[in-house]
């Protein structure tokens, strides 16, 4: 047998113990299936040796964890520290530059830096895996760059919150509005005490960016995301969609148009029979479509500490045999460097909800502005009478370009009938 | 770049076909993404250059796929012929024996033979991958080999025969009965002339002995596997099981029992709430528990030309690269031979229908003999009243031991009132 990898690990929350227990518990497994043992060799965070319920003796204990990452008794660093800048950055990039192998699952890192990070580790030939940063367990990433490898990817996307897919989740279940949700969901600790970058759609947008590079070999694009979240979907909306046929789900979005890359993160109209509709709870998934394979979809638990090492480690299995893989797939000077498509551009379909006067005549108004914008009605639905006071009205279109969507839009705003802002959410051909 | 990775094409049927389109077509992706490029060298059929509607010039061309198999211009074979003895085997053990790798889609071949062909290619240190003989286009092995190896799977099961699920997800969308959608699977080519390999479940038992194998360390053992088919389950079946809040699919299901390895292939009850019930047509999708990342579900095509030449060609690019891992992902001397375990031995919960006269007693009939072995009922249905006439009779069980159950069963059969053998599903906590 091979000499041991000697891994360290940098952070000690919740992933960083979760490794710890995964390659102290299943350590024969992983050695019989790596070919060599994996050891866990030394361990950094902010606070030194605190209760943590695992075993840390016999581990180096380092207080730096960038110098950690230098240490010449290591080989592979784990980085699970998290966050864009500082200390993560410098582990990461310190440990590739000795000439480390670097396994991560911090997202925000990656789609911020991920391309010159990549770049560094191909000039040092030292793996740079993120496994564990999109969709936790879900081998993804893996299965973008080798399983699927052989495909034009044409389409990739996917739940990639699960605060989000449970927040929608419990939502539509119990009826109740967002707020009431999101307060459950933080006192269950699925939601964080500020759920911004969740509920905000950050979080997904990171994994999208890293999903949409390693998929069409594409420089990791952060910035050319579009970007929503999820606040503005009411309880309303998501009895609508059920009777339109629909499920409201947070997706991430990528695919090539010919504008140059179209990455999204917005709430989505889903046709409940697609499989991707049943995907609920704090679950993820992401599906690929690719020209030989057609359509496949991944499912499984997109955070927690326990799948999430389950990545972690898969990756250090792979780096222990020698069989990884460019962490983009191709060479860093074979990425592309698409243009980001602009949402205006976009072409898809679109619900619209609107509070309107329950007056003869209001419809017209609306039917006219989106005559005038050359916006196609599939469909209009007013439920209830209430003479002279305010209903909701909904319509669904045929697809149209977004920027005509969004000046038949501001007519409808400027309509006196219409009472509140117009509430728009994309609705996906999937 | 490397020199080119020179493939031999033995057999030119649909999949074999589909995998020069994908070849050809995609060439330029494959040699970024391989970092070579891949050549197809050689090609084997029964009929010479027939028109196949792939251009084959410049390809030599063998009238005998074995020798072509041990040809010293080729690297690596793919064999696309099928059977598990014969030309298919002869070919697969010759091109190891010439020190080539081999990429199989046959299934069949390697439940029967796949622990010695993978010790002779271990031994002579080539790759033996199969990608494509499981599930089509869904990297379900990779997965299990390499993006899920940290773990200790506990379970896996899937759907893994397309015709099954396409029959049984059309009786349940139509109301029609067993016979009439096979005939109409027929004329829609889901289904062959000779339907028993897949109806009768041998297809789904070869995949499953294949995907224990690598899931749980196992030598294949395709003997061990229980299999039943499809053809038993009715119209009124599929109803009932909507009635009660499941789906009918025919699922391969593994895991460790204390008795050894359980294999089974047989029509489940899966409650609707679960993923894979929602998993329609001719998709297949595995789904596998491991001890950190809990559940993971793969969905995607299971066969077609498109779909399995998308696994083959991922097989071939590892090969390329590289980084190709053990066929059952440890070596062939770690492989554990367990036994199987007997189905009497398994413990699940019961759907039983029967047909019995509708008059007063009988019911209390059937209770006593389901008292008399120790099973106990969860619920019943009789639906209407015809007193005196034929009605079916619904019930389900809670978990008991299978040959308590068929003790039961026959002490049912010789009831007077009952009519009609007794229907008996098994019904799957997922």
């Amino acid at each position: 047998m091979k000499p041991p990898l000697r891994i360290a690990i940098a952070g000690l929350g919740t992933v960083g113990l979760g490794t710890v227990q995964l390659l102290q518990r299943n350590a024969e497994l992983l050695a019989a299936r790596a070919g060599r043992r994996l050891v866990i060799a030394a361990a950094a965070a902010r606070e030194e040796r605190r209760q943590r319920g695992v075993d840390l003796s016999g581990i180096r204990w380092f207080a730096d964890a960038a110098a950690m990452a230098r240490d010449p008794e290591i080989d592979a660093v784990v980085e699970v520290i998290g966050g864009s800048e500082g200390i993560a950055h410098d582990v990461v990039a310190g440990a590739i530059a000795a000439g480390k192998h670097v396994v991560s699952a911090n997202k925000a890192l990656l789609a911020h830096h991920g391309a010159a990070l990549s770049r560094a580790a191909e000039a040092a030939g030292v793996a740079l895996h993120f496994e564990a940063a999109v969709a936790g367990g879900i081998p993804i990433l893996k299965a973008l760059r080798e399983g699927l490898a052989a495909n034009n990817v044409t389409r990739i996307y996917g739940i990639l919150n699960g605060t989000c897919n449970y927040i929608l989740t419990e939502m539509r279940e119990s009826g109740r509005d967002f707020a009431a949700v999101l307060s459950d969901a933080q006192r269950l600790g699925y939601a964080e005490a500020d759920p911004s970058f969740d509920i905000d759609g950050v979080d997904a947008a990171h994994k999208l960016a890293l999903l949409a590079a390693v998929a069409f070999g594409n420089a990791v694009d952060f910035a050319g995301v579009h970007v929503e979240g999820i606040r503005h979907v009411s309880a309303l909306d998501i009895e609508f969609a059920a009777e339109l046929g629909y499920r409201i789900k947070l997706l991430g979005l990528a695919r090539l148009t010919p504008h140059g890359l179209e990455q999204r993160v917005h709430a989505c109209m889903v046709p409940r029979s697609t499989p991707i509709a049943h995907v609920d709870g704090v679950f993820n998934a992401v599906v690929v479509e690719g020209d030989f394979v057609g359509r496949v979809m991944l499912e499984g638990r997109g955070a927690g500490a326990q799948p999430t090492a389950s990545a972690v480690v898969a990756d250090l299995i792979d780096i222990a045999r020698g069989r990884w893989s460019q962490g983009f797939t191709v060479p860093a000077a074979a990425l592309e460097a698409r243009p980001a498509a602009p949402m205006a551009r976009h072409i898809g379909a679109y619900y619209v909800r609107l509070m309107v006067v329950d007056r003869p005549g209001v419809i017209a108004d609306v039917a006219a502005a989106l005559r005038d914008e050359q916006v196609s009605m599939e469909q209009m639905i007013q439920r209830g009478r209430a003479p002279g006071e305010a209903v909701p009205v909904v319509l669904t279109t045929h697809e149209t370009e977004e920027a005509a969507m969004r000046r038949a839009i501001e007519r409808i705003d400027r309509l006196d009938s219409v009472l509140e802002p117009v509430r728009v959410i994309r609705v996906e051909a999937l």
